[in-house]
């Protein structure tokens, strides 16, 4: 020892000093609360600059009005107009989905986007309804109370949803649980919006056909029943119509995606189509023939709304569970759409303050007759393509919605319903990402299978039912990840002090008379027992291995700890009666690279002294080094402990 | 290069060769449902050998029947004695905490161990009733059908339930899916045991006190009040008589817990103050001046109960339900139980294979007049003490409650409940582990806290509420660090090539101009948003530092992956993106050290090409190495990009 003494205390394990409980669960929470670390630009200000910089942090417009130039304007006028040619028509399209006045879907283009230009941290989201959550809103609430039946008492229902959606979404963002969204994946998403988009197109039979009853339930068999019972009053001219209109809407998309700058021919198509119908039936007088259309809409700005919030209504907890889905759907798709545009033009989006801001906006949509409101990926898209520099878009956006209230209105008349149904169509057969799908496929099909449960979830059954398979069986894959670990035998590499898994490494070579192992996820309950029968079932088979090879027999067991990160009691539990088992055997544990948290519960248990702190070796080519060690120059002691264990045997 | 060619190719981190999804998708299987390896010894044997085999793993006792010797019989016998004089007070203390007559508490120690003798793989397991799952039948069945108006419904569905917890339980082992068993982790054992001790204990206030009407409910407020509200009930006899019975069982538990060659003191005091207490209500015909006695047992072996089998019943999915509960119950208890006693003794139990044995046996028992059974820690440490060496102990405790079921049931005629009582009390408190409960909080305060959750919440709310709590604060524990990983700087430790965390290692250093990473979870998609941010953080952490003390640059990000065990799609897309972040900073990532999985997503996602096959080391020694010679060669090279990253910037 003595010169290497020095050297040999560097390279142990040290055991962390113990902090008190307190300041562990602080560090702790802030972790997993602010990992972000939002209010860094706070330290060391004085307080009026603290309150001017909180003023900034949660209403983002006034940090960037100041730098706002003429140039951008310009660039967000043309965005703004664009998108507007855009949200009229899916504003009236999506509100039908919803059961609700066609009216309420332009309202919620004018008040929503105009909050968000204010407090969203995006440069790029268009605000706008969305068609998942429209569809949720009739499937849901349509159960509680008729819209056709009861449309007042429904439209209430709608606000009163729209309003907890706002309370649930600003909530998560004032308690910083934000994370839950990531809860649902991307495979989750994707497929949760191809099941919905299929099954609102489905739905759109009851425009294209003509008819008038239709069902209430979103599943496909439903669907198709009731599309079918009443072959007798499908209206051929409507379909006609509907098919011409939908056919024109994707040849448009089709062209805009072949070459970027068409990217406005995708743009103003809908609005295109809804002037052309309108047109058509006003010449034809085709309302007569059977051809639906919207009828009259109220000219005028949004009414106020807060006092149709129906908190004593006796369908409030279906309100709330609503607005609870609908928020979280909202929440996922718009905190998505918006980090993918801000990774385009590197800028960074606080997925905490965009909840706020979605909240804000929301909480206000319901005291002005909006309903849920987001940010749908295809607006986003074409604010994104048409220019948009700033947030500016969405406050011209809702100017021209304004416009449109005010003036335009009656213009509506004579829009066909199936003109809105071939533009959710066209819309809807976009979210079919059924690229993303093979991607999956290619990559992991686990994943894949979460999206195809997802899908069939909702087309088969409800939209709920989709998002909880997906939801449980995500979350499954992680509880079975952590109860079946991988454990795997390491070998030397040759030429070199590495130790890597011999299962990926073909030329690695095992030691003799020593077997590694790595446990390569944290200790936990769920998979305590499992490692300790799987470890055992190591040492027997390298056991019967040698000696059916007739090779020298195992003296050392090294467990390779440092892809361990965290453990419980039972892991501890689990070490200890390893580390007996060994011992029984006749043969010796050493601990190789314990992470800190791993030490500390190994010195608080102190299991630390039973294994021996000289036993725990920072690299494994170091504890390697000592077995070879020991075995070759105290072979006397060897034999001696391999007869005790005999004797122990019998 | 040229002569180190061949050296660098072994050193590269090698893509697994793609396997077929099946191919895969069986050996995942494989190491999920059978990671014991079960039917290795099946292997190369011939088709007879494969039968005998076979049927002595579904029934041990014909693979140790013939080793079986006289020697170990005497010790059996002893051992069974013992624990029927333990069993039988216990069995009829039992019957009455779950509401039924008290003989079918004795005909559930007859049938039941008989077949765990055949079938189970535990040599010291004592089977009977188990107070907790007694309890919960009472709590949960109570509930359907009353015990008092409705005895015979009751017993139907009590027998029912039984059925149904043993279908569970055989099924439970069929599939392969003992696993579940594992997610009630020590802690939340500990805890809900120690609720469901309390509460039975003060349950028994309605024996102390002679009460005859009594709260069907089991929380401490309700039990509280219902004992209150009837002051002037209590019956001062029962209460002085009781008290003596519970200080005598105590004061015996205390003098054998001294020294454990009185054990039996302890296994014997129980039928002891049944005879006690017998005596003396017959000589003193107490059972007219307010003691409770049992009354008349009809004498004789167990009629059969097939029929009563309530299949048809309106409650069939509370017995279902009751059933799949207090099956698991048992089965954690049982398991854990005849695992910690075959550590004693260093053999192995299978649980899958217990499970199986512990369904036959209930489901066996459900049509013999028996109620749910299980391996009780209490007798089991009694049968382990008298000194057990086989399963046969339970055959001779059979064939003892036989004896006094066939001859003996008159004589509990004058047995006072209150005695029952204290026997049930004295059981009880042995299960209030409390130093396992301190060593919890101690080692791990998470793991206290779902303790504390389990404890509190079967006390105050209701059993199933302490497990539903207990279930999801340990599987939310699990969900947490996978959502929130740590990740941690590494440095270089002195004198070494090694590199570890800077936070546990004091001596590391930083290598300037490099920062390396290390992460210690899987990469999935709860934590692939946390991460890209917690990453970031980092970088413009270190960027902040280094700027602020006026050194070099960085150039180099180094992400250690060694400990990333498994990656989904989502961790896929964080990396790329993270890459991509990286490189608009104008820095170089390089990955360390990614496990198969990792290396074979990198390389079907063609993200190994985007970030380079030569940017990934095999450890980060080498890697640091490939920076140094690059920063310290190429220094003009890095100029040039600063340059460039600068004018992207502007």
């Amino acid at each position: 020892m003595g010169s290497t003494g020095e050297y040999e205390s560097q390279r142990r394990v040290p055991v962390p000093p113990s902090k008190p409980f307190l300041k562990s669960l602080q560090a702790r929470l802030k972790e997993t609360f602010f990992p972000d670390d939002p209010f860094r630009q706070f330290k060391n200000q004085p307080t009026s600059n603290k309150f001017l910089l909180g003023l900034q942090y949660f209403v983002p417009i006034i940090e960037w009005a100041p730098r706002y130039t003429f140039n951008f304007f310009k660039a967000d006028l043309i965005a703004g107009i664009t998108v507007a040619s855009l949200a009229v028509p899916q504003g009236i399209s999506y509100a039908s989905l919803a059961s609700i006045p066609p009216i309420i879907g332009l309202y919620s283009s004018f008040v929503p986007p105009l909050l968000y230009a204010m407090l969203g941290s995006s440069r790029d989201l268009a605000v706008g309804t969305v068609a998942v959550a429209s569809l949720l809103i009739s499937s849901m609430l349509g159960k509680e109370v008729s819209p056709t039946e009861n449309p007042k008492q429904y439209v209430q229902l709608v606000f009163t949803a729209t309003f907890f959606a706002g309370v649930f979404q600003a909530s998560l963002g004032i308690l910083r649980l934000g994370f839950i969204v990531d809860f649902l994946s991307h495979a989750t998403i994707v497929g949760f919006m191809g099941g919905a988009a299929t099954i609102v197109c489905f739905q759109q039979l009851k425009g294209f056909l003509g008819l008038i009853h239709f069902t209430h339930e979103t599943d496909l068999v439903s669907v198709m029943r009731s599309v079918f019972s009443q072959i007798h009053q499908w209206r051929w001219e409507s379909a006609v119509l509907g098919c011409c209109f939908l056919f024109f809407l994707l040849l448009t998309r089709y062209f805009s995606k072949r070459k970027a700058a068409f990217f406005w021919i995708n743009a103003m198509a809908p609005l295109t189509t809804v002037i052309l119908g309108s047109l058509l039936v006003y010449l034809t007088h085709a309302e007569k023939h059977g051809v639906q259309v919207i009828g009259h809409l109220k000219k005028g700005l949004n009414p106020p709304s807060a006092s149709d919030l129906a908190f004593g209504s006796p369908h409030l907890m279906a309100a709330i569970k609503t607005g609870i889905v609908i928020g979280i759907i909202g929440l996922a798709e718009g905190i998505a759409v918006g980090r993918t545009f801000a990774m385009f033009k590197n800028y960074h989006i606080d997925g905490n303050k965009e909840m706020i801001a979605f909240g804000m906006m929301n909480i206000a949509g319901s005291c002005t007759s909006c309903y849920l409101t987001a940010g749908p990926f295809s607006r986003t898209a074409v604010n994104f393509n048409a220019g948009s520099r700033s947030a500016v878009s969405n406050i011209v956006m809702a100017a021209a919605v304004m416009f449109t209230l005010l003036f335009l209105t009656p213009l509506f008349h004579y829009t066909p319903l199936v003109v809105l149904s071939s533009i959710i169509i066209a819309a809807m057969l976009a979210l079919l990402d059924y690229e993303a799908a093979i991607h999956l496929w290619k990559i992991d099909k686990f994943d894949f299978f979460i999206c195809l449960g997802a899908y069939l979830g909702v087309v088969l059954g409800s939209v709920e039912i989709g998002l909880i398979i997906a939801i449980t069986v995500s979350l499954l894959r992680i509880i079975l990840f952590v109860a079946r670990p991988r454990t795997m035998v390491l070998g030397n590499i040759p030429n070199s002090g590495i130790y890597r898994s011999m299962d990926q490494y073909q030329i690695a070579n095992s030691v003799p008379g020593i077997l590694i192992l790595q446990i390569d996820a944290p200790v936990f309950f769920t998979n305590a027992s499992y490692l300790r029968e799987r470890i055992s079932r190591w040492i027997y088979e390298e056991e019967d291995r040698l000696k059916s090879a007739g090779e020298a027999s195992l003296h050392y067991v090294i467990l390779d700890l440092s892809a361990v990160g965290s453990i419980d009691t039972s892991g501890i539990s689990m070490l200890e009666e390893l580390m007996k088992n060994v011992h029984r055997k006749g043969l010796q544990l050493l601990l190789v690279n314990p992470q800190s948290e791993v030490m500390k519960k190994l010195d608080k248990s102190k299991l630390i002294d039973k294994i021996g702190q000289g036993w725990i070796f920072l690299t494994v080519g170091e504890a390697v080094s000592a077995c070879n060690f020991m075995l070759h120059t105290c072979k006397s002691i060897h034999v001696a402990v391999d007869q005790n264990a005999e004797e122990n045997k019998v």
